[in-house]
Order: C-alpha cells, then structure tokens, then sequence
C-alpha cells in the first residue's frame, strides 16, 4: 500500500508535523508514503517526489517551512476570487493522474488552504482518492475550530510586541505593529490580547482613527505615554480618509502598508512620536509551538486513517478537543470571521482594549 | 466597590495575566483591586496587600511568577491527602475576616489548586464572597478543559526535548528528560509528542521496562541509535523492580528521581551510553506562552464578571472554547487523569510512540 | 556622596544592564544614585528623577528599554551633522546647572552615542564631573572594542534569518531583509554570517546588482534555488540605478527602504519570486543576551570606580577583553567602519558570501 | 584536493558551524571534503563518512549537535588523567592511516578537546597533516581567548536563571542552579553576573557556606527575601563539612549534585525553603547563539587557510579578536583558570554578589 502527500499554498508552521504524523502513522501500518515536491506540480510527469521513511522525518518537528516545498503558483493553481474558482484545465489533470498510476498511489493527502482544497474537490470528484488538510495560518476556516500554524504566528506577534513594548516606554512613543490577517483579524486579536497591545485594528470592525487618536490623548493625560498598536494588514481605513492623508501631505506622500499609515496619521492626530513595524514574513516561519506541532501530528495521523477506512473527499477537522473530519465540500469558502460582539472581542473590550469602534 | 485578589500554592505561568485581567475588568467598571501578598497570608491582620491600579499590570503579562507573591505553606495550607483535607481553624477564619471587613472587600479571588480552593470553599460557606479561579499546571482539573500554565510548561519540555535531541543524535545515546506530573501525565504526554520523544512514560499506564528496552534494541537494529524518552515524575516501575535495581547495585545505589533510576535501568539493559536530565522549577519559571497570556486574562475578565453578577461559590472554568463558571464544590478534587485508550495517547502509538505497555 | 546617571539617545539593550551595574557599584561604595529621567531633560528644573536603590534594578537585567526613559529629541540634543555639532544653550546649561547643584551630584554618568557625549564633552569643559558611557547598537566607536546592544541586534537578526531559512527553502525564493546600520554594515555583516546568508550588502562596500543577480542565477543552476539577502539601512544603490528601476516602473514606484529597492530589482533581473522583510524597531528590543548584559554591568562598574578615582571627561571603553577608559574628546566622531579587506569580510567571502563587489 | 575533518569528545554548540565553514572554504578552493564519522573511529577501516558538499550543510548553521557524530569513547580515546595520557596504540594508527592513504586526505581537521587534540599531536608527529580546532564549552584553553559554545552554554544559564528568578520572588526562596564547570568556572561566572545570581560558587575560588548563610540572612533582614545561587559542577565543600552534613542526616542523606548538597545545606543553615536544580546536558544542546556561529565558522575558515598553507601542527585560536594558529604542543592541557582576583571577579564583586570567600 502507498500513499501521496503534498504541500499547497503558503507557507505556514507545522507543516513538517502533519509529514511527521503522516509518516509516522503509516509506517506503523507498513505503508509507504511518497512526498511529491512544490505542491500538486510535482504530480506532473516525470513526477517529482520522495519516498518518505520515518528516519526523513526525523527533527523535522521543529523546522519552520516544509521538507517538501509548496507553490502558490503553478499549473494547479485554483484561482479564488469574487467567487469564481477556475478548475484546473483537464489535460493537466490527465497527466497528473498518469503519475499518481504508474506510482499506484492509494490515497493523497493535500494539506493546503481554501484554493488548493477546491482544487481536491475538483480532483475527488472527478475520482481520485483525496483527503484533505485544512492548512491556514489566520486560523479562519469554520469546519475546523483550530487550524496548525496560528498559534506560532501568534506568538511571533507576541514577541514583537514584547520588543516593542520596552522601546515604546523608554521613547514614550506609540508603536503601530502590522501583523498578518487580510479578511480574518483572528492573529491580530489574540496576539495583542497576549502581547498587552492598547489599540487592535481589524478588518472586521471599522474604525475611526480619531477615536484612536482621542484615546490615546486620554491615556496621555492619564499618565501611560506609550501605546502599543496592533493592526491587522486587511484592517482598512474608512472611505474618505485615505485620501485626506494624501492630500494633507501635498501628494508627495510614500506609503508602505496599512500599519505604515496608520502610524502616520496617530502621529498627526496625537502630536506624538510614532513608529510602525510589519512583522511580514517572520511570521511564517521559526520553529512551530508545542501545541502547533501537536495539532498537525494528530491531522496527519487522521488522514492515515481516514486513507485506511477509504474515507476520501474529507477534510480533517478540529472540533471541541477532537480530531475528527467533514466533507471537503462543506468545508471550502466558508469563512469564519472575528465577530465584533463575540467573546474574545468583548473580554479585549473588558480589560480596556480599544478596538477603534 | 472594591474587591481582592490572592493567589495561592505553587508558581504556575500566567498568573500574572488573570492579575492583570482583574485589574483590566474591574478598572473598566470604576472598582479598586487589592491584591492580598503571599496567598491568604495576606489576609491576617493587619493585612499585607496593595492597591493594584492599570499601571501597575504594566508590562506584567510577560513575566513569570506573580507579583502577588504566593505560598503553598502557612496558616491556611489545606492538607490533602488520602481523602482528608484539614480546615482552616475558626480563630484564622475570623482574624482573616475581620482584614476583609475592614477593607470592605466585596468579592475575594483566589487563584489557587485544589487545596486553596477546598479552602475557599469553607469560607464560602462560612459566607465569604469567594470566586476560585483554577490553577494547576498539569491541566489536570476535570471542571475546566485548560487551565493557563499547561502550554507553558509544555512548551519547555519541547524546548528541553530540542536541546537534547540533537545531543542525542551525535552521541548515540538514550537520554531521558524528566517533567513535571505527580499524578497526571499530560505535560509528558504532549511534550513528548511535540518534541519527537520516542517513549513517554506517565503515572497513569503501568509500564514494563524491558519492553522499553526491547524497544530501544529494535530502534538501533533499524538504524535508529539515538532514542529520547520522556518520563512524569509520578511514573512508577512495576512493583519489585526498584528492589532489583538496588540489589544489583550492591546497596551502593544512589539514585535521584524517577528519571535517574530509568536511566539506569535502561542502560543497564540496552548496553547503551544513557544520560538523564530533569527539568524541575525549570517549567514553572519563564515568560508564559501566548496561549497561557490569553487564557489567564480572559479567566480574570471573567472573575470580575461573576462578582458583577454577585454569583459566588463558582469557579472560572473553560469549556468548548468558551470561558464560563462552575460551582467549585463540583470542581474541586476531581481529577482528569490521561486514558490509556484516549485519543492522544492513540495518536502517540500511531506515529509510534512506545508508551512502556 | 551621591552620583547621577541618565540615558540619552535611541533605545539599546543592555542600557538596564549599565543602571543595573552603577547602582550596585554605587551602593557598595554607601553611595547614593539618582537616576534622571528621559535623558538630559530631566535634568531641567524642578528635575525629573527618581533615587534609585539595588531593589530598584531586581530583575530589570532581563528587561530591553531602559528603565529611566530616553530621548533623542528635547532641549540638549546635539545636531550631528555635516561636521557641526550645535552646543547647548547657555541658559539651558545653566538650569541643568542648578538641579546638579542643589541634589549634590558629585558625578553624572551619562550613556549614550556621540550626540550625547558630545553634549557631555560640552558640560565637562564648562566643568561638570562627566563620565561617558559609550551607546551604539551598530558598534562603530573607534575608543571601544565592544559596545552592549549590538550582540542583542545580531541576535536578532540571526534569528529572523532562521524564520525567513525555511520560508525561501519552501518556495524557492529570494528574501532580502533590511536590517539597522546607517553608517557602518557591522550588524549585518555579523548577522548575514551567523545567519547563513547567501548575500550581504553593505553601506562601506559599492555593489552591483547585477552581480548579485548574476550569483543567485548561477546558484539556481547548481541546485540552490532559494537566496537570503542581508542589507544593511544604509547600504545604497549605484548612481543611476535608482532613476533606472523608477523608469522602467512609469513612475508609479511606491518604494520603502533599501530593502524594498533591492528585492524589486532582484526580481526583475532574476525573474525569481523574492520577498522583502524589515526588521526596524524589533532590533532594539527585546531581552539583552548574556553578553550585552555582561558588558553593560561591566560598563557600569567602571564608570562608578571613574567617579571614585575622580577622573571626569572620560569615557568608559572596552579594549583586549579589558574594560578601561579614554578620553572623551579622543572618543566621539571617531567611526569604526567595516574594512573592505578585513579579516570578517574575508571570512565571508571565504564561505562563498556575495557582497556584490 | 581533498581534506578530511572530524569532531571528537563532548557535543558542543557551534560544532556545525566549523564544518559550515571548513565546506564553505574549502569548496570555494576547488576542493573536496570528507567528514568522518563518530571522531576517530570513522577513520577504522572500512571508514565510515560521508563527502560533504555546501548543499550538505545548508541550514545546519542553527543546529546543536554534530551531523558527523562525535564520541568520548572508542579506540583512540586519550585518557587525561593525573598528567599521564595514553598513546593511541600503533596497530589503531595504522589501521586509521590506511582510511587516510586510500582516501588521499592531505589534511585532517581535528575539532576536539585536550584529549582529542593530544591524540592529534601525537598524528602529527608521526607524520600525520593534522590540524587542531579546540573545543571546550567551558572556554578554559589559554591558548585561544575564546572557543565557540561557550556564549551559547552562557546563555543557557541566563535562561534558567531567568526562569528561577520569578519563581523565588514569588515563593521567598533560595533556588540553586548547578551549571557545567569541572575545573573552570567562567559558566558559572558569566552566567551568573548575566543572570542576576546573587550568589556565585566556583572550583576556583574555595568558600565557605556559612559565610553564603550568613550573606543570605543579611539580605532578607534588608527586605529581599529571595536569594539565586548558581554553583559549578567543580565547586566543593570545605574539607569536613560533607561529613557534618551527612552526619547530621543520620547517614540517611541521599544526595544528588553539589547543587543539591549546596541547597540542603543553606536550607539548614537560614531556615529558608531552599529548592536546586540541575541543567546538565540542556547547556550543550539548542541552537548556538550568533557568536559561536561566526567564531565556530571562523576556526573554520582558518583550519583551511592552515591546509591551504601546508603549516601542520598548528591548532586555531582567537586573540584580540583576531583569529590565528599556535602550535598544537603549546596548546594542550595548559588550562585557564578564573582568577580569585581577575576583572570578572571583581566586577562581580563590585556589584554585591558573594562569592563565598
């Protein structure tokens, strides 16, 4: 018996944990597991792959990144966007499924975000034996309570504003931290619940900076002269005011990212000394979080065995301290968003957290 | 309005966050927060305490310990053992009391373990506004689902488990890392997970140790000469064994904790080179991870809420990722021991962990 | 007999280190400390300060920022520029003279970079009982060997290195990552070193863009086909270059630092996927490693034993793994820069680094 | 071309740092390099090793360990030993020199301790194109200022002190940390003093625990009611106060470490709850800190630069922060001691930390 498993996407830590738990499950079963390279390209004839045993997987728990490479291009690449989804062009498909033949692979296991899982509906349907991953570091998927890689990211944001936060105080400054999450605000949340930030940005509660601002003037006459903000990349200014920025600053104005701008107009409005910082690409990598690791060990020993009971077009899944799994197919584009009057927002709201509504 | 604060019995990481959580919430709702030193001790006339305002939480998040001090000793120490649990004598009660009085404390927070909060418990009865908020870094508590402190300390056996893997590696040697557990082995059973152990032994699976070694000898046969093993301190060698280890010592055995005797028992049957380590105050100390941030303060949101609502005799709980409260005469002394059948112990012999049985 | 010490500058770790080493220097001697706040400013009637006694400094080792506050703005700051350093106002001076006097400060230690001992070189010929300690995070005094903060900013960069390591690996990219040094490269060059950087741009050494894309096309066909780029803040572009990349984009170029700059060029002349990271205000915080924590105490106990000798106008340097002393005035405007044919860019190049020359 | 290298004695961080180097060096030459497997014994025909290509050491810059394995043990082990060394036999170094002619190594990089470069010395006269790397976590060769693994080890402590600090401020004790440091106690001390350990204990200096007492009781009479101790491995007890100990025990005492009898003994001494804790092989593993990486690749490049030159016998070492070679012969077992009366010493006192005498 053997089994595929491919990267797809983004990167995002814990990926090498779900290789782990794959390899690791099935070789107690006496599988063999074939890794393909860069995601569903290396399904393409000739075929680029590697047989996995378990001595290759060997320290890879703690490495950021995936042995095995991804794409978030390529000849498969499902295009999402205002709701249409483009399928992967049928000669594509033709010449992938020869490689998955001539190799007789029994089950692939797809660990890929929202565009790479349409892309196995696409291919489940058309009958291959696929299970899904879910993988998305904003930790935004409703089948799935929790998804590997949004607690490292997490903690990435909150050791920047660790760093942040001593720099700010000795300055007196307010320091704006941009952090991953284009539609979901989840990283943002919780990393500045955790990193003790004053002021959180997110996409899915407008806000009106001169809220912000008069806040921050009240801290200031209160006694505390630093501010930490956390703003998410998708958060977004309200309609109008981007464009008295630009016009205010003559038109010569260079901006960088929303964190970029929203330093500069806090710096405008307060009067005070302003910093901004994007954590970008540091977030994705490092070493994954004990609990990361974990959570894509017990996904990849799922996807074992949902291979062994022939259970394919599922995804596995996450729910109330369980892993368990759901139809690939009710699991794809449903987005699970920051509710602005949900638990997590209204404890940040409890402990004096300004979220700019 | 004014309400208390004491944490009591061992250090456990986040502490500092349900602080600042109480501080956070109640400063929203006008009230003043006294933090009682070095657990109930405080309490006694003429009372140790200060007032906590917002600027006092400052930067706390990320430090260890509590700033409140704390105390698994004193004139308040509810024994537990074997069923009895002593209670506080009525001359303390009514000195404590008095200290409450006089600041015209409205609800009183205990942080604390089983033992503090069988405590809070009597001087609930005996009328006391008590609130508990669970505290026991083996996440061992069956009322709540997490309780801050686990990821931390988990996270520091994966840190340890990293540091010797790779000297384990270079050296073909078996190492083996000693973690905190008396009577629940989560922390070994996660920690070991995340960071690659090959065995995990826990208080809760009787283990044999030569099918530990047999396991060993099998690893090396396979390529495999270097093996990590995680041990709880409350694991126990099967009955009769200790006395074999001694014996063949000559008497001249002397042996440190549970660690130290695998270690030689295991290189006394494996012939191989075995070092062993243990982790000890090591995993309580430390910045708490984000995870541990957001659950203590979310928890000392909550504390404040259920003394908004006058709900006392309720323990902070967490269920199904919702913060919530339970009575705490349900909750106290009922453990949630690791199943031999359950699902992460399943998880550990399918990426195949040998767990001594 | 008590003695003054304030910040001046930007942030660097290890300032606490230096608090930390004069109040226990200090108070072995029976000698009191005050600690003024926010750089010179706090010297200004009615004074800013706090005494500060060895409980005051408990665990602040650990701590980035500084725990008295700084400033690169205000009332004494030296403008650095083109060769002219302004003096400090008379009436200024004068003020600053009187809060000296009144507290009885018989010597004031003052950390910070040029600017500020500039200033302090102005006080100390007007007659103040100034003691320098050296503050560069980029490590560029001549006078001194070592500065504390800049193993910390190394640290950090190596560590976000090791973050952005397995994210190329994975999608085959070039990642460049900006990080500080205006006017020397010493932070990158030391963090492209021990991070394993593939290129590291430099502002003491022109480069070629065109040869670095010329080395990464040659890695790609050897079979490396990922590429970390350090740049330097103040590593810059050859003439023209700048205007060429702006043209070839119709003048809708929105640019950010240098290490924006360089990664859309190597992605044009490359024709790989590159991504561009800046790490900003995240090098200044953060806990000092053990080194700059070690230097920083060293520091400070130097500059208590100056005081205690009465040798004014100096300023404290580290020199053979010998903490010593120089003369202020031999000290300030004297760079150290990084040596085109010195033995660490030798060492680079002798692994095989770019640096574009 | 081709070179030979292979690390012998302790695991010790930076060890792939040298091999980074020696490849990325000897590559840029034209050359090959083999590494041998497990020290010497690699060398046993039929030799075990692998040749190591840069792709080979890619990303190894951050990893503990050695990816060619080391040993203490085996058939070239040079016993060290009240000053007689054993000779490795003539048939072993026969055997060994048939693997090298076959291979047509032209130079041999040794990276090693006392024992291993002892055994190189030996190579070399009899005709062996050896060249020495020292490595000794403990940095206690006086022929190199500095060796790498030992700011990592450093770092270590300060990791566990950091961890220990908050944890005896909020319970009121004393926490005893045992670190690595036979003969030399620069671990103990540079951790130490990075640390905020108030009390320091070397081999070097001979102390006198109730004077510790004594210290420890004069700081809790000042209101600081915690106390670090950090104790090296070499450390001992005056002459008879072991027996005293054991006696008072009633010859029941179990003890572990100095760390433990240290604390036992305070315990007894001041009344106060006194707690010890042992990091043993946690100091050599993780991920070596910036600066070992740099000098580990540093030694690197200069053991070739010496293979380039044909200048044998030399071992690499590092002076006033120039790397450079001294003579294999003047090198070993001439050890560096800390100095009762050095600058680290006094610096340490200066700032109030007891050093027992």
């Amino acid at each position: 018996m053997r089994i595929g498993i491919l990267n797809s996407g983004g990167d995002c830590p814990g990926l090498n944990a779900v290789i782990h738990g794959v390899v690791g499950a099935a070789s107690q079963l006496g599988w063999e597991v074939i890794g393909f390279k860069d995601g569903f390209e290396g399904l393409l004839p000739p075929g680029d792959y590697k047989v996995l045993k378990p001595q290759d997987t060997l320290g890879i728990l703690k490495l950021g990144g995936t042995i095995l490479g991804t794409t978030n291009k390529g000849h498969f690449a499902a295009k999402v966007g205002k709701g249409d989804i483009a399928e992967v062009p049928a000669d594509i498909v033709a010449k992938a499924k020869r490689t998955m033949d001539q190799l007789e692979i029994r089950a692939l296991v797809i660990v890929g975000g929202d565009g790479s899982l349409t892309t196995g509906l696409q291919l489940y349907r058309e009958g291959w034996p696929v299970i899904g991953v879910p993988k998305t570091i904003d930790n935004d998927l409703r089948a799935t309570a929790m998804t590997f890689g949004f607690d490292s990211a997490v903690s990435t944001v909150v050791d920047g504003l660790d760093r942040l936060h001593t720099t700010a105080e000795s300055h007196k400054r307010i320091m704006v931290l941009e952090v991953m999450g284009r539609h979901a605000g989840w990283i943002a949340l919780w990393g500045g619940i955790a990193g003790g930030a004053d002021v959180i940005l997110l996409p899915e509660i407008p806000f009106d900076t001169e809220k912000v601002a008069e806040f921050i003037k009240n801290r200031d006459s209160q006694g505390h002269h630093s501010t930490l903000v956390v703003v998410a990349e998708g958060a977004h200014l309200p309609d109008g005011e981007l464009a008295t920025i630009a016009e205010n600053a003559g038109g010569e104005v260079r901006l960088g990212g929303i964190g970029d701008i929203i330093a500069r107009r806090l710096e405008s409005l307060t009067g005070k000394e302003t910093r901004s910082c994007t954590l970008g690409h540091l977030q994705r990598g490092g070493a994954p979080t004990a609990l990361d690791r974990i959570l894509g060990t017990r996904f990849g020993v799922m996807a074992v065995k949902l291979a062994e009971e022939g259970r394919f077009g599922r995804m596995v899944s996450y729910q109330a301290y369980h892993v368990d799994s759901v139809p690939i197919e009710e699991a794809v584009n449903q987005l699970r968003l920051v509710e602005p009057d949900g638990e997590m927002v209204k404890a940040a709201k409890a402990v004096g957290i300004c979220l700019g509504d």
